[in-house]
């Protein structure tokens, strides 16, 4: 039997590479020669990298850079067996658990690590950068970023502001005669899992400024300084960024990769299913697993294990989902082409409990249900 | 296809019957023709007697007596469709459920109710008495049980002795001169599922003394009473209770019966295998369902799912297993003729909220099990 392992991560718990293994090891339990393929289905945020890593091959580059508040440390990325494309996670550079809870603000973080990697990339010779931009600690429009590709970000005096989205609001004008020369010449895609526009009500700093730390005041600013930032983009580099989807991904870096590296914004799904063969992978399944930590009628909102799910369904294959909780109206993703879908606890458990034994937890439920489907095959 | 389902109950929460009722439910989501048997396997305790009505027709008798501290209530027992047999459960007259916490007291709780439910159905004719005795009130060693049939249990004055354990002290002789005399043509089976005996460290008093409100002081004393019971019974009956297995069950009724009744004390599951045809409905069916409130390593140890494991084992037949909690060591199961073992909650619970929605989580759980035995048999 061939089975397909397609989870995405389950959230502050495992990697999708973890899930991956510990299905394996419940599925192996029975079937020792089970013909299992993995295919982690990050797809932007953490692990992005790794699962590309795994499905096309290359190595793993270290590369110093600053954090989001400026100090050095190390940080990895990609570069795919091809030599030609890298994979950067923004979160590896300027992520919010690179921050200890007292040290977010995003009126000072900045995105500039991300630069930092980018430029790595490039001039190691990568002309193709796939960057996914999930768990930001930032709200700086992507400045940061496009400051370390050598654009700068300049007052009415001419003087460079300083970093943050706090300090957007004294930008006059932004100068592009320094700019990384091998930026024109690569191609940029990002892999952006949230439509959110850069301002408004549904704007990067509305949405996702408050678990960055900002306070009701903060996000009024930032929201202010975010549609400066737009009106001098419009200005000085003639791109509207204001309507863009997705352009408030990851603090209005999905408009700054846009407005300053010419970026083209995906979904992560879709980046990771073009690249990894995953739809390849499905018709050749027999059964598929995907999985994510909560699954609930928001699911079928394009997360990823809807996203396996309809290629199941397309290619009429059985796909089982497997969560850490299955949350309000799940029973509708039974439409969605989820043949079953089971949680983990195997008690009244509470959610510390579960994230600590969500390892044995996924590899016995793995056993558990494909004890059911060898029971039905010996019959 | 043709599924059986025989679970016990899950304490505190479901009968057998109702565990029943909502695994149907959440298998007809799926394939409303499915061909259902259900047998509900309450052996002994809460739902014996449903139980054994449903299985084998007849009708519930209500009947006034006396609950463990001598108030008048209304019990039930049922009368099988042979007008020969009754089916009482000692808990509806002296069970723990009729008192609150704070009137436990096993120094004074009397088993008088259960013999009037025993005198009553003899006095309607039944020849055959099947008593299931679990979740008693009461460490009275059967003597209300036994002084409700005729037994006086005498001080040294030739004077009564007061009800419950606490009072077996004062005991000087039992006179069976007055017993009631269709006991003697009766025969009373006994379900009963512990091995118990009546006193020392595996004893009545000192293993269930304390869920009944026995202070240590208090098992110290019930103890030492039913040993002085014991051998005032051995002197004027002629029965030497003290080595029994299962005379502490219930309190000591376990062994008050066989020394008042001449009862047969048998596992519970063999009395509702025997009268259900539960093995030949394990022959006939194509899976089997069974289950328990936790499954863990102690189920083997002959719980009623191991049972019905056991059973489908015999006849090669698969055999799944649900229980609210699949605690440790659940995975030795494996070994013993269940085929795979799920628990309910679907994210993390509390066990309060766990009970509460027991019925939809069993409906569920049911669902997600058939929707991957449907999979595998559309392939």
């Amino acid at each position: 039997m061939k089975l397909l392992l397609a989870p995405d991560s389950f959230k502050d718990c495992l990697s999708a590479m973890d899930v991956c293994q510990y299905l394996t090891e419940g599925i192996k339990r029975i079937d020792p020669n089970a013909e299992i393929t993995s295919i982690p289905v990050a797809d932007g945020g953490e692990g992005f990298a790794d699962t590309m890593l795994t499905a096309l091959g290359g190595e793993k580059i270290d590369c110093p850079v600053s954090n989001p508040l400026g100090r050095e440390i190390q940080a990895s990325y990609g570069i795919l067996a091809d030599q030609q494309t890298a994979v950067i996670e923004m979160a590896a550079a300027s992520g919010i658990e690179l921050l200890r809870p007292s040290e977010r603000n995003p009126l000072v973080t900045s995105t500039f690590g991300t630069g930092q990697l980018m430029r790595d990339a490039m001039e190691r010779g990568c002309r193709k950068l796939i960057i996914g931009i999930g768990g930001s600690a930032t709200n700086d429009g992507g400045t940061g970023m496009a400051k370390a590709l050598g654009y700068r970000f300049l007052d009415k005096h001419d003087q460079e502001i300083g970093s943050g989205g706090g300090n957007l609001n004294r930008l006059n004008r932004i100068d592009k005669s320094s700019v990384f020369p091998l930026l024109k010449k690569t191609e940029i895609q990002t892999a952006c899992d949230v439509n959110n526009p850069l301002t408004g009500k549904q704007g990067a700093s509305a949405v996702y400024g408050p678990q960055k730390g900002a306070s009701p005041d903060m996000v009024e600013l930032l929201d202010r300084n975010l549609e400066h930032l737009a009106r001098v983009i419009k200005t000085d580099l003639k791109t509207d960024v204001l309507k863009i989807s997705g352009g408030g991904a990851a603090g209005g870096l999905g408009a700054g990769l846009v407005a300053f590296a010419n970026a083209k914004l995906q979904a992560g799904f879709d980046i990771v299913k073009e690249q990894t063969g995953l739809e390849e992978a499905v018709r050749r399944a027999d059964i598929i697993f995907t999985g994510e930590g909560k699954m609930d009628h928001q699911t079928k909102q394009g997360k990823t294990p809807w996203g396996v799910a309809q290629l199941a369904k397309k290619y009429h294959k059985p796909c089982i989902g497997i969560a850490g909780f299955l949350g309000e109206g799940y029973h509708e993703l039974y439409q969605e082409g989820f043949t079953s879908l089971f949680a983990l606890p195997n008690g009244p458990l509470s959610l510390e409990e579960s994230l600590k034994q969500a390892p044995s937890l996924l590899a016995d439920t793995a056993e558990q249900i494909f004890r059911i489907i060898r029971m039905t095959k010996h019959e």
